[in-house]
């Protein structure tokens, strides 16, 4: 099918011309193993309607939330045909009538979740779409949306943190562990990470001390560790949990009278265990965090946007950088979806679509 | 030893006389089963010094949280020799210099813990006591300052309920969960009580329906109750727990997103289980109660006034009482201590001191 699209030119002249636009679309019409019930589908897309851009998709993350989506063990459950994925990096490349914000050749990410971005083309509403400064790198900008905003509100919302302050987190080897500890560096924030021994935990170990986690602890020396009672760093006023199971009760022990932790996640697929003493006598809370909702909560609070330009600040100025990371070609879907839930060598590595 | 007493008579004419007055406390040097460690020491009361009140006791309840001092379990551990009891309702019999607050004949109650009430007199110092009014029955204000008290902050402090909401604790037969049914009726709020299954349980439903209870459930009922999915009661905003474990979970399900439940006690001696889904997706929170730190943290908060006022206000209108209870003898303390922990009959009976 041919369609006209508006085309401008790097100069004020404006023309059009006509071309066909096929997407590759990563589809799946039943919950199931992503490896056997996604397929790519071809389909011709139709002209931007009005307030719609086109675009052209540069690299879009695979996170564990997509991988149970597709699962069918996500509360979000789209409907059939469903497209993968929520986060992406993509390109104006045609916008329909109307659109104000957005031009050809601007650098976008989605605003709102379940848009379903494992797709090399897509029509977007503009209001869907924040455009992202053309210095943010590829792979900073596929993974903004979900991890680094996570970790951001997770630090801000909960707790009234200062500089000399400690948090402590486990999985501080996960995609928003990284973002925890390099967002703590940047506010002077002591971050204490646990993650699970391994075989090149030295190597680990390092890694996470660079992007400016103040320790990293393996889940046995957590148990005898004397850090926060010899002083060395507060008592944490904020826990990160993304375990639960025995690591999230270890960690608890760790914390300040009247400290919060917030669980984002459950990998070790085990509840999160709470002494009735910690909830008397410390003045423990326990709460939670899902970034989606937040993002739908706060669809036109300001707290947005500063959200995103404090951070798209530090990644321009080199203090935030993406997860470790592999780009995949898309066509390599089965590897990427399959691998993406496993560990990978001594850190836990994001694997990005390129199209 | 003979001390010289300032005694007011009926009228405006005071006149002083000499009298001997000469204490049981119930006293322990060790931690350990209260009925052993416990004993009657027998002691000569000085003047009154300068701030100071000499009280008669007339009443003292025997609290779970007593007990655990005296066993050692509980996180404030006095200094030896300790004299159980923390709540009484006694009569100011003499006053020292400079008391300004309170009179000879007054009703009072400590207004702080640890005072150590378990004896026929003692000496506080004035600003340790609040004056209780006149028609306020002998079980109300000796059990006042604890369970009515923690009751009522729990409803006020953590989430803002309406006339027309729900709430869910169990324990509902305790001491606590008899102040909590009482206030959410004279608030308007539905309370669901969850107990254990008894022989006599249709006795302790009724009671605990006629004290203002919505409805009452066994734990086997609590877990098929339909009663919030089919909208009889709105689903609860506000969980109290003092049992924990495998019922702390069960009575979590039913919560509201965003509802929060508060502990304040641990009588299946299992921790609270929390899901992740559930602190993630249903954003519920989970903190705990200590009405000792609360007193504590607002020692000079009109907040502490304005619950009392309230409190004595529903006492006089006969819409609270005391929890159902029985009167022993002082002397009878061995019994008392030994009862105090199990359960009495088809209600949790607390036992009071007569003295």
């Amino acid at each position: 099918m041919s369609i006209l699209f508006r085309q401008y030119s790097s100069g004020s002249c404006q023309f059009y011309r006509h071309m066909s636009v096929v997407a590759s679309i990563l589809r799946y019409n039943e919950f199931g193993d992503p490896a056997k019930v996604l397929q790519i589908h071809q389909e011709t897309m139709p002209d931007p309607g009005t307030g719609e851009v086109l675009i052209k998709t540069i690299s879009a993350p695979i996170n564990p939330a997509d991988i149970n989506t597709i699962q069918g063990k996500y509360p979000v459950r789209p409907e059939f045909p469903a497209v993968g994925g929520n986060e992406c990096v993509g390109e104006v490349v045609a916008v329909g009538e109307q659109v104000t914000r957005l031009a050809i050749g601007d650098r976008i990410v989605p605003f709102a979740s379940g848009l379903g971005t494992w797709r090399s083309h897509a029509l977007y509403n503009e209001t869907n779409l924040m455009k992202v400064p053309a210095n943010i790198g590829i792979a900073e900008a596929a993974t903004i949306t979900v991890n680094p905003c996570t970790a951001y509100r997770m630090l801000k919302d909960f707790v009234n943190l200062k500089a000399g302050d400690s948090v402590i987190q486990n999985g501080a080897n996960s995609a928003c562990g990284q973002a925890i500890i390099q967002l703590c560096r940047a506010w002077g924030i002591h971050c204490v990470g646990i993650v699970r021994d391994r075989p090149e935990i030295n190597l680990l170990r390092n890694y996470l001390k660079d992007l400016g986690a103040a320790e990293i602890l393996t889940e046995e020396e957590l148990r005898t560790t004397k850090i926060f009672k010899d002083g060395i760093f507060k008592k944490p006023k904020l826990a990160l949990n993304c375990v639960g199971g025995k690591n999230a009760l270890e960690i608890s022990r760790h914390l300040d009278n009247h400290g919060i932790m917030v669980t984002y996640g459950g990998m070790s697929r085990e509840p999160v265990t709470v002494p009735t003493a910690s909830l008397i006598f410390k003045d423990l809370q326990f709460s939670g965090f899902w970034m989606t909702r937040w993002t739908k909560d706060n669809a036109k609070s300001s707290k947005r946007s500063e959200m995103f330009n404090e951070l798209f600040g530090l990644i321009e100025k080199n203090a935030f950088k993406a997860p470790a990371h592999e780009m995949i070609s898309f066509t390599d879907y089965v590897t990427a979806v399959t691998n993406a839930l496993s560990i990978q060598g001594f850190v836990g590595k994001k694997f990005l679509f390129k199209f």
